[in-house]
C-alpha cells in the first residue's frame, strides 16, 4: 500500500479547506495554498478559515501558505481553485512540480473562454502529470466537520487512483474507484444548470413531483451530453454524476438553485444580478451547454430552456409550459 | 389516436383518488371503486375523499362506487389497490372484464407471501389481459391538485401504451413510454427500503452528503436487483426508478423515512411499532430483498443493513459503521 504523505492543496476556498482538513485527519502532512493573505493568516493563527468556512475549527496540524513555491517536494497535489482559474494557477504551479507528481483535480466546471472541461485544461498545461479526478456529492462544511461523504476517484492510472484512495480514505471519507476521467467530470459541470432549473420549478411552486421528474430528465441530459464527450454511463450514474446532481438539486441554499428560485418567483435576470456580488456557475454553463448541444445535436431541452430564460429573454412561465407540452415519447 | 373513454379506477386510497381525478380532468368518464362505503359516499356527496385525501376538492364528474360489477364495460382499468391486496381484488374483478380490456397496474410493491412482483401476480390471475405498468415520482396530493407530474408507462403492447398515454396525458401529467414492464416495477418495490436507510442517516444526523451518497449507492443496488430480474438499466434510470427513488428519499414525511428516522434517533423497532397503526411497506420489503439478494448473490449491502436493523436486532450505529468500513472498490 502506497501512501502519499506530503500533500499540497491548491485553493483556500470552502472546498479546498475542507479537503485539506480531511487529509490532515487522515494523518497526512498537509499544506494549504491560498491566494488571500487573510485566509493564510486566519488558518495559521486561529485554525479557522473565517472568509470561506466560518465557525468550523480546523485541525491544528494544517498549515497554510501564500507561496506556490511551497508546493515543491509534495507527493501529490490537490487542485481546488475555481474552474475559471485552473489554467492560470496550473501554469504558475508548473515550475515547482516534478513531472511524475500526481495531480488530483477537484475543481468542477467548464472553462468559459474555450468550452473545455477541466481535465482537458490540465492536460494542456501539465501534459505529463498523472491526473486523477475527485468528485462527488460534497457540501464543504460537512466534510470539514468530519461528517461522512463518498466520492468517485477516477484516473487512467489505476495504481495511482488506488494510492489516492489509500491516502485519503477513512471511515468518514469513502473513495470509489473509476477509470473514466471524463465521466467523473461531467456531473460537476452539468449539475449547476439543472440546479437553476430545479430552482425555477421551486420558485413557481410546481411541487416535489415536478422537481423529481426534472432531476430524472436532467440526469438523462447529463448522460447524453457525457456520452457525446466519451464518458461512460456507469460513471455518471455514480457519486460524481447522479450523487452530485441529487445533492445540488436538493439544497435551496445553493447559489444556482436560489438564482432559479428568484426567476421562478418572477424577478428578472437583471434584478437578480444587481443584487449579487458573484455570478452562479450555472449562469454561464447554461450557454456553453446550449451551444454545444445545438452544434452537436444533443437533445438537452432543460439546458436549452434555462439558457433561453437566462440569456435570450425567454418568459419563465411560457418556457416551462413549452417544456411540458413536448410530445409523449420513449423515455431514453 | 385511440382514446379510452370509459375508465374504472380500482382503489379509493390517496393514489387511486388522485389518478381518478387526473383522468376526469383529461375529459374521461371515470368511475372510482372503493372498498369503504364512507369513501364512496364522501366522494359522491361532497367531492372529497375525507379519509385519504382530505381538503382537496375532486372534479364533479368523478363518480364513486362500492360495486366491482360497475367495472363492466370499461375501456380500461386502473389497478390501484395496495400491493398485498392486488391478487384478491384482481380475482374478484375477473368475471366483470373482457379479456381484451387493458389493465394499468399502478400498485407498487412485492407480494410478501410469494416474493413476486405485481406484474407476475397480475399475469397469474388475469393472464390474457394486456398489462400496462404506470409508475413514477408521484405524491398523490400533488397529482390530485393538478400540479405537474411525469410517469413511465410500460407495456409489451406498445400501441396500447401509446393509447394510455393519449388517454391520460395532459400538460400537467406527462407519460413517457417504455417496453420494459419489469424495469418499470422495480423502483417502486425497492425504493421503500432505501427510504428507511435514508431515514436512519437523517436520524443519526450524518448530513446531506451521506444522504446523497446513500441514494446513489442505493440506485446501484436497485439496478443490480432489477437486472437479476430481467429489467433494463435504462428503465430504472427513468421516472419509475430513479425519479421515484429521489422523491421518496426526499420526503421526511413518508412512513418509510420516518421509520428510519426514529431508528436513527435511538428508538427500538418495538417502540416504533407500538405507536403505529400500520406498518411501513419498507419494513417487510427489506426482508424479501435481503433474502433474494442472499439466495441469488446480488450485492445489496444497504438492503442487508436495513434488514439487519429491522429484523435481526442489529445495532444501528454499528451496522452503519460497518457499511462505511467496506473496502474501497470500483463504483459499479
Amino acid at each position: 500500500m502506497t501512501i502519499y504523505h506530503k500533500i499540497t492543496v491548491i485553493g483556500g476556498g470552502a472546498w479546498g479547506t475542507a479537503l485539506a482538513s480531511m487529509a490532515t485527519r487522515a494523518g497526512r502532512e498537509v499544506t494549504l495554498w491560498a491566494r488571500e493573505d487573510d485566509v493564510v493568516t486566519s488558518i495559521n493563527e486561529t485554525h479557522e478559515n473565517k472568509d470561506f468556512l466560518p465557525g468550523i475549527t480546523l485541525p491544528e496540524g494544517l498549515k497554510a501558505t501564500s507561496k506556490l513555491a511551497d508546493a515543491e517536494g509534495s507527493d501529490v497535489i490537490l487542485m481546488v481553485v475555481p474552474a475559471q482559474f485552473v489554467r492560470a494557477v496550473a501554469q504558475d504551479l508548473k515550475s515547482f512540480l516534478k513531472e511524475s507528481t500526481p495531480i488530483i483535480l477537484c475543481a468542477k466546471g467548464i472553462e468559459q473562454s474555450t468550452g473545455k472541461m477541466m481535465n482537458e485544461v490540465m492536460s494542456e498545461v501539465l501534459p505529463k502529470s498523472p491526473l486523477v479526478v475527485l468528485s462527488g456529492p460534497t457540501f464543504a462544511h460537512e466534510v470539514a466537520k468530519g461528517l461522512p461523504a463518498a466520492v468517485t476517484i477516477a484516473s487512467r492510472y489505476q495504481q495511482i487512483a488506488q494510492n489516492v484512495a489509500d491516502t485519503l480514505g477513512q471511515t468518514t471519507f469513502r473513495p470509489y474507484l473509476s477509470r473514466d476521467v471524463v465521466g467523473a467530470e461531467v456531473g460537476g459541470a452539468v449539475k449547476n444548470v439543472l440546479a437553476v432549473a430545479c430552482g425555477i420549478v421551486a420558485g413557481l411552486e410546481l411541487g416535489e413531483n415536478a422537481r423529481a421528474a426534472l432531476i430524472t430528465r436532467g440526469m438523462a441530459e447529463m448522460v447524453r451530453f457525457g456520452e457525446a464527450r466519451g464518458a461512460k454511463r456507469e460513471t455518471m450514474m455514480g457519486l460524481c454524476g447522479l450523487g452530485d446532481l441529487i445533492l445540488t438539486c436538493s439544497s435551496t441554499q445553493s447559489r444556482n438553485m436560489s438564482l432559479g428560485m428568484a426567476l421562478g418567483q418572477g424577478k428578472s435576470v437583471e434584478q437578480i444580478m444587481m443584487g449579487r456580488k458573484s455570478v452562479a456557475e450555472g449562469y454561464h454553463t447554461a450557454s456553453i451547454l446550449a451551444d454545444i448541444a445545438e452544434q452537436e445535436s444533443i437533445d438537452m431541452p432543460i439546458a436549452a430552456a434555462v439558457h433561453k430564460i437566462l440569456h435570450q429573454g425567454g418568459d419563465v412561465a411560457k418556457v416551462v409550459e413549452d417544456l411540458m407540452r413536448r410530445p409523449y415519447v420513449s423515455e431514453l
